[in-house]
Parts: structure tokens; C-alpha cells; sequence
């Protein structure tokens, strides 16, 4: 049982490499160059557990790394969804529930079924994990952007409304954040790195 | 203190963001490109949760995923010291520990000393947590470069007896990976792709 558990592991382990090959719109901080999703996924773990202090509710930090970890591996097979596309939306697509059972699908099943769980539980939005885990993944790209001279705003366009409802979902994980995440929007108008 | 802290941690998050450019010597599963350190840590922490039931010893999970997700940070400032490097000793360098002190000390100190306190356990080596993060240290460049045709012990040419040496320290962590890793190197002589 132990060894068929690991060699399903090991292929989950090796399927899972291909998250380094999607490239996101978002840039690396003062940098031309494009973050991959395993880069990003890496980065929102470390912010997870340096930021997990701002939470405004006790959070299990444990269940947010798990999330913020996994929450883009539906991506290998889905691609990655630009947050400011207005043709395609990002939540919770029947492309992306495919690629959660397929992949989290080649582990064992009751671990197969955690991870799907908990990728749900991302999408979905609702407990205080996945709201934190959702303010980081609204978190990053801000600093990223406001770093870049405007990145991906000034790149595509995105006028400061746009930009603020996507961001606003910080403040369900953190007051904290948010106020932080608010000045830094205002500040980007100020600069004219963000239309308004 | 709340936003004193934050600001603190923001430069952190940003410092780090230099780890995405540090190269490794192994390559990606059935790949000609490098990893970097930021994907090799997104890597050891999917590894950890998903095989953290091997472990021979209970173990903290959390304290593990802090410990891979860490480890290499100080490779900011000391770069990657490649495991059969013959001049250059990667263990506990002095080196190492500066950049410990200066890239952790970016953060409130009460977490710059969790951060010390953590990597300088992963690097001791002694306890059951640091004994698995080592195990999944180990256990990722065997599974690419066997992925890899021999990968960079092709490359560097490098005997059967450094790398089992090397290798042996994933035994310290679970007796199951451990079975599954000496048979893999065993068939890599076999195949050729390791000379004995």
C-alpha cells in the first residue's frame, strides 16, 4: 500500500514540474521578465507566512500554504487566465474542475480528494483560509506592478476601477492589507502609473 | 508596530524575489533549462505535503514547509554551491550565514530570529523535521536526473559513489523513500546513465 501510494506520488511529483513552463502576464519585480506559476506560487507560500500575522481572523496557516501552493496547477492544463481578460472569466471554469480531477487525480485518492477539496475551497472564497489565500494572490501582483513602472495596468490598459475591484478582495483577508494596498493604488494615480 | 512590522516585511518580500533568478545546476524534469532556487522550493514544498506520510518520525509539517521553503534564500547573496562541487564545501559556509543574517534580518526581529533559528536547523540537520526537509532536498535532483538521462551526473561526470554517498542522507528521513531511491540509482547504473 506505502509503495503504491509513493509511485502514484512520484508521477504526481513529475506531472507537476510542467507549472514552471506557465507564464504569467504578471512580471518579476523591476524586471522585463515573466513570473511562471511556480515561481508565483512560491512567492505567495513566503508572503503567507510572513504576512499570516495581519490576518483579521485566527487562520490555520498550515491549510492557507496548501492552498496557495497548489491553486494554480488546474493552469497545466487550462493555461493561465489573465485577471483583467474581459472575454474569458477566471473562476471556477469547468476547463479548470477537469484539470483539478485529472491532476490531483494521479495521487492516491484519499489525498487526491484533499487537494481537490481544498482547491475548491480556494476558488470558492468563503472560510477565512481562502480568503487570506486570495489576498495574497491579489497582493503579489500589486507590489510586482507598482515595482514596474505600472506592469501589466500600463501594458493592457486597465483603468484604476478595474484595478481597485480586483483588488478590494484583499480586504476579506486583512484591514491591514487592505489600508496598505488602498495607498498604494492611490499612489499609483498620483504617479500616473494607473489611470483613473 | 502592526504597520512598522508590515513595512518590514514588504522589503523582505521584494528582497526575495532575487531567489527566481538564481540558477541551479539540475535541469527540469525531461528538460534542457535550469532550474531556478524559487521553483526548486515551490517543488520540496508539494513534495513535503505530499509525502509526508513516509516520513519514519512524526513530524511538523509546517515547521518542514518553512524549512524548504527558506532553505535557499541565502543563495541570494552566497549563489548555488553545486552539490558535487570538489572545491567548495555547501554546508554552513560563513558565507551563508551573513546572508542569513542581512536577507532574514529584513523582517521584524522576532521573525528575522524564527528564520535563523529554522534554516540553521534545516542545515544541522538533526532533527526529524530537518532530517525530511534533506530527505526532499535530496530526492528532487534524483528524480530529474534520472528523468533527465543522467542528467548532471552526466554532465559533471559524476561517479556512482558521490552520489549514493549524497543521496544516502534521504535514509535519514524515511526508510520507504529511501528503498525507492537506491533502487533508482542502482538502475541508473544499469541503463548506463551513472557509471559505477
Amino acid at each position: 500500500m506505502q509503495t503504491e501510494n509513493l509511485l502514484k506520488q512520484v508521477n504526481f511529483i513529475k506531472e507537476i514540474d510542467k507549472l514552471k513552463y506557465i507564464q504569467r502576464k504578471t512580471k518579476l519585480f523591476n524586471s522585463n521578465r515573466n513570473e511562471n506559476d511556480a515561481e508565483h506560487s512560491w512567492h505567495l507560500a513566503m508572503m503567507t507566512i510572513v504576512l499570516a500575522e495581519h490576518s483579521d481572523k485566527p487562520i490555520d496557516v498550515l491549510k492557507v500554504l496548501k492552498m496557495v501552493l497548489i491553486h494554480d496547477i488546474v493552469e497545466i492544463d487550462a493555461g493561465d487566465t489573465f485577471i483583467y481578460d474581459t472575454a474569458k472569466s477566471h473562476t471556477n471554469t469547468e476547463e479548470e474542475l477537469m484539470a483539478a480531477k485529472r491532476i490531483f487525480g494521479l495521487l492516491p485518492a484519499e489525498q487526491a480528494e484533499e487537494f481537490i477539496t481544498i482547491w475548491t475551497e480556494f476558488e470558492e472564497g468563503i472560510t477565512d483560509e481562502a480568503k487570506f489565500a486570495r489576498s495574497m494572490d491579489r497582493f503579489e501582483p500589486l507590489l510586482q506592478n507598482t515595482s514596474n513602472n505600472g506592469g501589466t495596468w500600463a501594458e493592457f490598459d486597465v483603468p484604476y476601477q478595474k484595478v481597485y475591484d480586483k483588488k478590494k478582495a484583499i480586504k476579506n483577508g486583512s484591514a491591514t492589507l487592505w489600508n496598505y494596498a488602498e495607498n498604494l493604488i492611490n499612489e499609483s494615480v498620483d504617479k500616473g502609473i494607473l489611470k483613473k
